[in-house]
Formats: C-alpha cells, structure tokens, sequence
C-alpha cells in the first residue's frame, strides 16, 4: 500500500526527528527550512529536499507544520511570496504541530478558510509533547484539535508520530489540541521551577541531594512529580549538565509565556505559573536562557547541591527536615494541580481527558492523580470528610516550611505564591474545608458555597 | 529644670544619632554598646560611657533599647549577668525602640513583668521611621504603645525625638506600636521594589529615566509615592550610588521578615509583600544585600537606566508607554494599599490613626490617600459607583502593563503579583466594583457581598 506525499516544513530538534521517523515508516517526506544546513542533514538522513516553501507544499495531500513560533506559523502559511496557503493542493490535510496559542490556531484556520479562500484544506492543530528522541522515534505524545472530518484525515499521519495511547483527540474544534497542551504545560511550568525549588531548600537545610530527591521520587508520600523524576538528575549533576543541557531555560518559557498571554485574554488568575514564569526571566536576565531548566537550582542555593554533606545530622533532625521538603511539595502541587484544573474548566477542556492525560505525563504528580479527581468532579462544596487535610491543616503544613526558608534566607517563590493562593482560600471561608477545595478559589464559586 | 538621667544600648547608626540628639538637649545619657568604639565615638560626642550594661541601667529611671533585633533585646533584658531586668531601678520607664514583631514586646513584658518579677517597670514600644538624619536632628516619626500610665511616663523623652505630629500614641496597649509600624512598613516594602519595578520596565521601554520619574513624581496622575521620590535619585544615580548607599536591601529586607512571619503567625495573606521579599532575598543571594536597595532595578534592566535614550522616540509613543508605566504603578500601590488595610484592620490597629500616619510617612501614596479611606471606612460592598474606576477596568490596564513587559522579557514581580490578585477579586464576583472593592478578598468578607 503506496503512502501519501508528505510536506514538511521546521527541521529544528523536535522536526527533524518527527520527519525522520515519517520517512522510516515509507512516507515521501519533503522537508524545507529556513537553515539550508538543516535541508542537507535531512537529505542525508533520507528525507527529499524541497527548493522552497512552495515546492515542500506543492502537490502534497498532507503537511506537517513544526516550526518554532506562532508568527514563523503564520508566515508559513500566508507568505505573500511563498505561503503554503497558494500552493496547497484540494483538499489537502495541515497539521499545525508548533506549539502556537488556542486563538492563533483559531484565527489563522479562519484566515485559511476565508480571507485565502481555501475552505477546502483540512486543518488540525496537534501540538506535541515528549522531547526531541521521542520524536524520532515516533513515540510523542500529541493533543489534537480539529473537525471530525480533519481529525479523520490527520489521525494515520499522528498515528504513526505518537506512542500507543498517546494521541489525544481532543473534543472542540480547532484549537483544542493546543488548549489541552497549555493547561498540561501549567502544570509542566510549575512542577519545573518545583524541582529546583526543593532541591534548593533541602541544600539551605543541610540535607543530602540525593536521599532527598529518592524519598520525593520513590518514598510513600505525595510529593512525586514526573518533572522531579526527570530533572533532579540534573540538577545534582551540577554545573556540568547544564550547558547545554537536555531543556534550556527558554523552552518551558516559550510554554510558560503562551500559558499567562491567554490567563491574561482570558482576565483568569494564574498566580503559581505566573510566579515560575517570572523566576524563568530572572534567570534569562542573568544570562542563563540557554542553560538546562535544572540550573534554576542556582535561584536557591549557591552551591554545589549534591556536595551538601549531612552526615552529622542526627536521624530525627534530617527526618524532621525532610519532612519541611515534602511539606513544600505537595503543598505547591496541590495548588498547581488546583490551578491547571480550574483553568482547564475555565476554557471548556474536557476534564475526564485532561486527568487521563497528565496521569500519563510530564506534568504529571502524586498529588494531581490522587486528589485530581475530587477537584474535577466539584465535590469541594463540603466540609472535609474525615480523613481528608483540610486547607487549615495544609496552610500549617506549608507555613512551618516557608517560615523555615525564611529563618535560613532561601527564598522560596512558589512556596509563598501557594501559601498566598491558600491563605486568601482560607480568607474567603474554605479553611475547614477539604485543601482540595481551594480549586473553589480560582472557580469563582465562593459566593455559592 | 533638671532632666533625668537616660540609660542607652545600642549606638548603631540610629541609636548613636538618637543618643546624642539626648544629649545636645540637656540629659545626661549613659551609653552602652557591645562595640566599644562605638562607646567612645558617643563619648566623644558629649555622651557619658557606661562600663557595662549594669552600670548603664543602674539608678536610670529612663532606659532606651536601641538594639538591632529582637533577639538582642532579649539579651539586653535577660542576659543572666547583665540583664537590666535586674538592675533597672524601682518605676523605671522602658523604651523598647528596636523594630521587633509586637508577639515579642507583648512576650518580653510579660516576661519582665512575671518570671521577673518587675511588674514596678513601664513598658513601652515604640520603633521609629526615618532613618540616621532625621535621628540625629530629633525629628523622627515614632509608633508608641504601652499602659496609658507608661505612655504618659514615655511621653516627654518620646517628643524629644520626634518632629511635631509625629509622635503617633497607639491605642491597644504593648505591641500596638510595633504593630503599627508594621503594616506601615508593609507600603514601604512594596514600594521600595516598585521604584526599581516601574524605573527597570521604563527602561525596558526605551523611555527616559528622569522624564519617567518627574512623571511619577510630579505629574497629575496617581502614581506618587514618598518612596519613588526618596529613591529615584540613587536608582538613576546608578551603581556608584548603591555601595555603600543609604539603605541597604538587608534592612528592608528585616522588617519584610517582619511583615511576613507576623502575616504567618496569624494566616493572613499577603502575597505583594511577601513578593517584594522574595525578590529581596534573591538580591541577597546574588551579593547584594549590603547595596542600596535602589540598586533593586538591577533586577529588571542589565545597563545604567540613565543612560538609555529616548531621543529617537516620537511624542505618541513615548506618552503610550510612559502610560503603562503609570499604570503598573497605580495598580500595584492600589492592591499593596489594600494590602496594608486589611492586614491593619486583621490586627485590630485604628485605622483612622494607620491613615493619617501614613500621608504623612515613608508609605505613603497618592491612591493611599485618595482611596484609602474608601477602604478604611468599607464603602467597598457596592457596585462601582459613577465615575470610581471598576476593578474590571484596572485589570485591563494592568494586564496592557504586563503584557508589554512580558513582550520584553523583562520580569515585573509585583505587577504580576497585583494581577493575580485582582484576577482573583474578579472571580469572587468582584469585577463590576469600585477597584477599592479589592480589599475585600483579603478581609474575607466576599461571601457577605
């Protein structure tokens, strides 16, 4: 069975890989880019060199679009020289893989489908996540938005891109794909910054790197994050991993920057990702964009964190720390996953597949599967039932570990943004309510309670 | 008219002008320091040295506590040799005038006045406001509280070192003037950062320095605070002002620590100071903490904000930017008033008294004084009425600010900040009020609206 002509165009890390992996499977993919150098890796690795944007789009029923940035997107497409939209055959199917904003995607189909007048092409946005050896390997995972017929036609080539499981047909039209990128990728942006943030505290309290980090990653508690998992290997390697390192700096604030343009559209409070994004800045301003997100460690502690030496700290002491450590975690993960989820709801993301997905993935925490559920399905209304912390209990929890950082000078950015978020919680009337009821908070539901 | 003999600890830059003020106006005023040369420098001055701690206080029927924390007021009270809880004479008058939280006055008294068994001795406290000049000229603003015996005992030594009206007696017994000087404090700590916040993006914006804060300080407009005005000189100054500078970020940084321990202890938010002192913290880390807190816009723009030129800016655009500029800076001294109110109210100070100390302090600012009796006296449960400004409607002048900032890359902590929080007012229900109507989020009274 012969396999469709595929345009491709965006050879950077994560594109060259996708287009890789597509040529592995049988598929004729042209791929074009701006970097003629890029063009040439890609005619090496098997893949057939377009002349122009025009020529990667002529005569090709399917197009994959990976370029870095909503603008190079639009450019791509209307180009008064080049753009795609001219030279698109009938009924061609475009996948707008970049990770752009829901409205972009939304605005750009609509330009295509009137002002280009080419109602006939296809067009899904399927942002992907998963990082550049996923993507040659053809195991992302990919949030896809569009109509059922555009779906239809995209879903063999996404298929193919994804791990089983991992492609996510997202209910709502064009733009949904990216809607349920950017509500994960708050919890991505938190739970980044989290990492350094705790690691950072454990140095500040004289506890060891690595018991630290294998207690929050495989201890029975609630303070396991993905992101934890992925990065504090990183961040204990010290400065020798982070430049280049695996994820610069710049790439969660690309994310974390669409995240707060649309809370801001929108008028909707993100204060945790706000606060991620602003320590995200600082870092850029201090020169260290192109550094691995893991140096964010540097944004606590000085030093070396894995040289911390916590041998003459007496058992109860470390565990009484460590304890502090946990506190902060799961303190800042229940206000991040209370944050994604309200504003998940907010723009009409399918909740039931939100849970499913970010169980699955970066963005995903102990906390976020085990109390994710009682905040979708809005049983926060009540009183704690028994055994549940309330957010009373909860603020006490974080506020011995904030007040700590304090005592030991260490600032502790999104420690604070969460006990600001659940002390006005507790302000508003939720403190003896189940902690999972902050999410009441962001849902503006407090008059109704 | 003879004047009674005064016992003093505590020399340090304050203390050394207030003590010597005591002196040029006819006390004999015994002085103590753990720093010997600070002993003779006061000597030298015309001041009597004491030989030790005892012998400072020994037959004093006056004493002032001028030490640099609480801990060494304790010391100073306790000390097992030294301690002048032993050796101040029958019906003393205490002066505690160190900055420390009002849990500490109200515990130390208690403490003197049981376990030690010296219930004769007047207690009172009352920490100061502006700075080693206005000590040294006997013309500082002073929070006192205390009995109304030990005020009226306090009351002429008091005045000495004051300037006219600015001797506040606090109603509320010990700690109320430590309690009043900490929610003043809570304007001072926000606005110090924002002289650097509004300077740094005015700087990202390729305006003017100096037209930007004539602007702020002399313009029409509401974005004055005394703080911009005492401060934009050294920010413009540029680094050959901050080191040593006037006041260094670690005492902002003290009484921030204040602010925030305190807000801890009783569960209060409030996430515009404590950003402030993260982002004082992080300037620690990074070396800073002996500077200038003007140097603080380094936080915001790498190069001397002086030197940036606006010359190739046309008239419009230069108003359009200067324009976010006043807008962020109105917005965010509106949400830090609100701030400072309802922590006030929280704690049970006159706001009435917080009110008029404030137009007149180091706090102060133009929206405090314009709106801040409208949230004093909790004309906030309405709708807008005609012409007050919405929070819907600030939001959206905030969130221009914000967004133009994040364009640049540039961070605005405390802009970010103040959205999220009025983000937040806006989902309880709030965005149809007067912008005022803020402050409700942080009393808690949303579910009475």
């Amino acid at each position: 069975m012969s396999k469709p002509a595929i345009g491709f165009v965006g050879l950077g890390a994560m594109g060259f890989g996708m287009a890789t992996h597509l040529v592995k499977e049988g598929y004729a993919v042209h791929g074009y880019d701006v970097f003629p150098a890029s063009i040439e890796r890609f005619s090496a690795a098997g893949g057939i060199p377009a002349a122009s944007l025009r020529a990667s789009a002529e005569d090709k029923p399917f197009y994959v679009c990976m370029v870095a940035s909503a603008p190079q997107v639009e450019s791509v497409l209307f180009d008064s020289e080049d753009g795609i939209a001219q030279s698109l055959p009938r009924n061609a199917t475009l996948l707008i893989m970049s990770t752009i904003p829901a409205s972009t995607a939304q605005s750009l189909t609509e330009r295509l489908h009137t002002t280009h007048n080419r109602p006939d092409i296809h067009v899904v946005d399927a942002p992907v996540s998963g990082g550049a050896k996923r993507a040659a390997d053809g195991t992302l995972s990919i949030m896809a938005g569009g109509t059922t017929a555009a779906l239809e036609a995209a879903t063999p080539l996404l298929s193919t891109l994804s791990a089983p499981g991992k492609l996510y047909l997202v209910p709502g039209g064009i733009g949904a794909g990216s809607n349920m990128k950017m509500v994960h990728q708050v919890l991505a942006a938190i739970h980044i910054l989290g990492a350094s943030e705790v690691q950072g505290l454990a140095a500040r309290l004289g506890l060891d790197a690595h018991a630290t980090a294998e207690r929050i990653i495989r201890g029975p508690g609630a303070a396991w994050t993905w992101m934890h998992e992925n990065r504090s290997p990183r961040i204990l390697g010290g400065e020798s991993e982070w430049k280049p390192g695996v994820s610069a700096v710049t790439i969660i604030l690309k994310d974390a920057g669409i995240i707060t343009t649309s809370a801001r559209e929108h008028h909707f409070p993100t204060p945790l990702c706000t606060t991620a994004e602003q320590i995200y800045l600082s870092a850029l301003l201090q020169g260290y964009g192109s550094h691995d997100d893991a140096a964010l460690v540097r944004q606590y502690f000085g030093g070396a964190v894995a040289e911390v030496d916590a041998a003459g700290l007496a058992a109860e002491e470390k565990e009484e720390r460590t304890r502090l450590v946990l506190d902060l975690m799961e303190a800042v993960n229940l206000v991040a996953a209370a944050e994604a989820i309200a504003f998940a709801r907010f723009l009409g993301v399918d909740l039931h597949q939100f849970y499913g997905l970010v169980r699955e993935a970066a963005g995903g925490s102990r906390v976020f599967v085990t109390q994710g559920l009682e905040m979708i399905e809005g049983r926060v209304a009540e009183k704690a039932p028994a055994g549940a912390e309330t957010v009373d209990a909860l603020v006490a929890r974080l506020e011995a570990a904030v007040q700590r950082a304090r005592d030991l000078h260490c600032p502790l950015y999104l420690g604070n943004a969460a006990l600001g978020v659940l002390s006005l919680a507790r302000r508003a009337g939720l403190g003896a309510f189940s902690s999972t009821a902050v999410v009441g908070l962001y849902d503006g539901v407090l008059g109704k309670l």
